[in-house]
């Protein structure tokens, strides 16, 4: 039986994400805003009927069992935990630190039995989905390289806000970089052990933000990733991911992994191969989307976003008991723990953008000292 | 009026370079090859008189007056310094080490009365002769971002030789990178200061490469380059650029500039833009090639060939006496000093590859001591 949902937030995927539920069957019964008056608006729009600035009274509202939470990243760890503890379960977007990424797989570990996946919707996409099964079943070889761009428009929110602050969150390695270092260690089964990258702010101010304002999120970044796994050639496999959001009117979503034997390339949501030797092959062309077209969310994320809402509802459908789900339709789904890579990874690649070395990816075992974050802050800003 | 020509190497460009010539009206007097046999058996082919494996035979011929020298890297310091000491004009390859590079610099110094260019084709390609205009006419605005990516098939020659062998000159970096070090500084207008390299051999024997030989020159390299110059933006410019023969049966050659306003892309022989605000238009198509077509030589090296060829005639046709040449029709050639730019980033690049870290872009101001060189060539082959 499907739960009813609750969502946090009030931006792009909150708006996409609310008419894809309904029309999989999902009620949303409650939405919450950061002030009154954007809840009361969203909630209006999209006919649903309570909304909120408070998370408590959407956390504890009866009919809500299924929480999703697509809020600034500074604020997703509390929310996300506190609904583990309510006994919800919880959709999420990714967090801003790994302290933050850390906190919540602890309270994911201590529940087990509610389902707690990251939003990275790209490993849904049906491009995405064919072609981990062609690198199983070995269509490249040995994965040697993966190259990733993702080019694109400006991500700054139109007044100044969390979009633009590097240490809240923001930017592109945070934003849409770190939806790629999940996909390529679900792609390769790697996961990176080594990082090199740089990040810069080509545009600090624009019509909307000046003044003294300025902004800290990266709008260029390219990074490197030296990745291990079961299934890479001896060697490791080298990622390559270059972002460049300086691109007003363009779009382009590429990821390719090439390997001993051949390669893939996914191109916005198609998926096209070529074995050496052979001819390259649309593998799987453009399914002809049918949902709405939104501009500011690219359609791999947007296609994505559907066909999880889809696994979301295959698994809560295989149980009577509406806060039961069953794992297999949602097992490709990141977990927490994934979380917490990703955003080592995404700190790593900060370090070593500061320092100019490459720079090892540790994944924290235990909680910090709740002070030692603070200092790192403050150092960095000294910097 | 036009030279005779002496050509030295028997490898895929001397093959195309001499029916290039012959059409522009150059006469070839003289081949040079490794081997005897060689030589002899190319000079059949193409028709022409006069062939050996001693170097001083073409140097010193008679109706040599401008010598064309596509011979392994680490050959043709010696040659092209031999020949600029006899008083021909010279147009060549680039060497193999910075240390050559240097000498063959000094030596154009001494002889600035003769042509002394090297070799890279791509400034001549017609795409990127108009991406040159456009960037200084400011269509793109600043430039931010430079985008470049290779892929293609193994550069890798059918038996053992220099194309296997780092130390030789051999691998993607030093054949196919280097001829893009030298397009984005003529391009932008600025040069590198910093480099950050990876280079890797995924492929490091094969059907022909066996037994104790193995393959030591890369065939996969990701680099980037921060360089700063008076056009560039005060951040300077980010250059990223990927490698990749690992990719029988493909060409993909792409050189995309980033800036304020808009961005420029040549993809293969074509050119594309999109200004801020506008839509992508097609600058310049493709002009319908009517040469040769040789599967060993991607497209854009070729047409840039035949487009230098044409300019060394403008450049020889402006004057009576057969040696003389004007300046303003090889303008955008590069020259020596590009030669050892290009060189020093190289290494530079090796360097970070193996420590992991920025490497500095320091120009060489005085040849060093004989010896250093071994001993450093000796030091990386323990590392």
């Amino acid at each position: 039986m499907l739960p009813g949902v609750g969502v946090f937030g009030t931006g792009t995927t909150a708006r996409v994400l609310v008419p894809l539920l309904k029309s999989e069957g999902f009620e949303v019964h409650a939405l919450w805003g950061q002030s009154e008056e954007e809840a009361s608006c969203l909630a209006e729009e999209l006919n649903i009927p309570f909304h909120t600035s408070r998370s408590d009274d959407v956390l504890l509202h009866q009919e809500v069992d299924l929480v999703c939470i697509y809020i600034p990243p500074s604020m997703t760890r509390q929310i996300a935990v506190k609904a583990l503890g309510i006994g919800k379960n919880v959709v999420c977007e990714k967090a801003a630190t790994a302290v933050d990424s850390f906190k919540m797989v602890t309270a994911a570990r201590y529940y087990p039995q509610l389902l707690s996946t990251m939003g990275n919707t790209l490993r849904f996409l049906p491009a995405f989905v064919a072609m981990h099964k062609l690198l199983l079943e070995g269509y490249v070889g040995e994965v040697q390289v993966c190259d990733v761009r993702v080019y694109g428009p400006s991500l700054l929110d139109e007044s100044y806000g969390w979009t633009c602050e590097e240490l809240m969150g923001g930017g592109g390695l945070h934003t849409v970089g770190s939806a790629i270092i999940d996909l390529l260690s679900f792609l390769t089964g790697a996961r990176a052990h080594r990082v090199h990258g740089l990040l810069r702010t080509f545009v600090q101010q624009n019509n909307s933000i000046r003044g003294i304002r300025r902004v800290t999120s990266d709008d260029f970044c390219f990074f490197q990733m030296l990745m291990s796994g079961k299934r890479s050639s001896s060697g490791g496999v080298c990622c390559t991911v270059t972002l460049n959001f300086n691109m007003p009117g363009s779009f382009v979503h590429e990821v390719m992994v090439v390997g001993s034997a051949g390669r893939l390339i996914a191109k916005g949501t198609e998926l096209y191969g070529q074995q050496n030797g052979k001819n390259e092959e649309l593998l799987l062309g453009d399914n002809g989307w049918s949902g709405p077209e939104v501009k500011s969310m690219p359609m791999p994320q947007m296609q994505g976003l559907s066909s999880m809402v889809k696994a979301l509802r295959l698994s809560f459908q295989a149980h009577e008991e509406r806060r039961s789900w069953a794992h297999e339709p949602v097992a490709m789904a990141p977990t927490f723990e994934d979380g917490l890579y990703v955003q080592t990874v995404v700190e790593a690649i900060k370090r070593s953008s500061t320092s100019g070395e490459w720079a090892s990816v540790d994944i924290m075992r235990e909680e910090p000292d709740p002070n030692h974050n603070l200092c790192e802050a403050l150092q960095r800003n000294k910097i």
